[in-house]
């Protein structure tokens, strides 16, 4: 089966194919859910795609996703601006959120440190948070990267940078399970780490 | 999670999680992977789901996919026009075709006979087979489909509509599991099950 006898659903089917875990057998399966569906469904969603990718930016203080300079979160006056979490991705930025936890700011770094992957402290947003401490105000940094190696490097990386601060710097208590993707951690496991937060070392 | 802070993100994660056996957490994991990646990629998806649903178009023959007004199928000079094989959709269609058994051209009714979906035959497009038949040039009609109450009744029902004429109707040899849908077939099974089809009752 590799032709479907239109070059349009071989298009669609190839396109879905891509996305992360979907096989090729999903794919045509979407696709044909989006043949059967009204047209203005399907459209909706090949909109909102594209939309959202062409259009959506991300906040120039903590790098999280916007739609103005800065994000929803940096601009809210209720949030405490001398705390500041520290998470992977916008995905992890979510989790964390989504405890209702943490009452202050973001810094979202973009990776973590992984030489086995090739990705070194340069390529993440760590000057910029480095910046963010310098430029003073900040009177924490909580460090909510995933209790693997690479979290576990990354926060130490990072709380060296910010060793000639003056600025608190903790970690998540160690209520999460080790070697676990934070993304599959509970809220309420997560939540209480934040609330337990310790001193980094 | 209701909100993920911004209206473009909220409305890609809503339109993924409308499609089958996509959840909330898969949308928005595939929303992030979508707005990771290369805009052009992104793009690409989006794209090419609106431009299959709004060009993509049915053969007024067979009611397969097309692009034009007879699908490649029917417009295929080395098949054999006089043996159609009726399947209930285009996956199944697909699925047949993969086994490289059937040689001839399809016919898609559109569903089965299924009166607790409310699904009667006016529903399907078994007037337009018949029509098929009546024209002339068709030696057999192969019932292709599912091993299912739904689709013994749709066999039943065909086989009484055609009985007036001077065709063969024949059924996929029950080498294929009963109870299963059609699509679950491996094809080595279905495809022998083509090739030892029985006459009809």
């Amino acid at each position: 089966m590799n032709s479907y006898n239109s070059q349009l659903l071989d298009n669609a089917v190839a396109e879905l194919g891509k996305l992360p875990g979907i096989g090729r057998k999903t794919a045509l399966r979407l696709a044909l859910h989006l043949l059967r569906q009204d047209e203005a469904e399907s459209v909706a969603l090949g909109e909102a795609i594209i939309n959202m990718r062409k259009n959506i930016r991300y906040c120039k203080v903590c790098h999280n996703i916007s739609e103005s300079e800065t994000c929803e979160i940096c601009s809210d006056r209720s949030r405490d601006p001398s705390i500041i979490c520290v998470v992977e991705n916008i995905k992890d930025l979510l989790t964390v959120e989504s405890t209702r936890e943490h009452k202050g700011l973001y810094h979202v770094l973009g990776g973590v440190i992984s030489p086995l992957d090739g990705v070194s402290p340069s390529d993440l947003e760590i000057q910029s948070l480095v910046d963010r401490v310098a430029a003073g105000g900040i009177s924490e940094v909580i460090l909510a990267l995933s209790p693997t190696m690479e979290g576990d490097t990354t926060n130490f990386y990072i709380s060296r940078k910010l060793a000639p601060y003056d600025v608190e710097i903790s970690m998540l208590a160690r209520g999460v399970s080790i070697g676990n993707d934070l993304e599959y951690t509970d809220e309420l496991t997560l939540g209480r780490s934040i609330v337990n937060r310790v001193p980094y070392k």
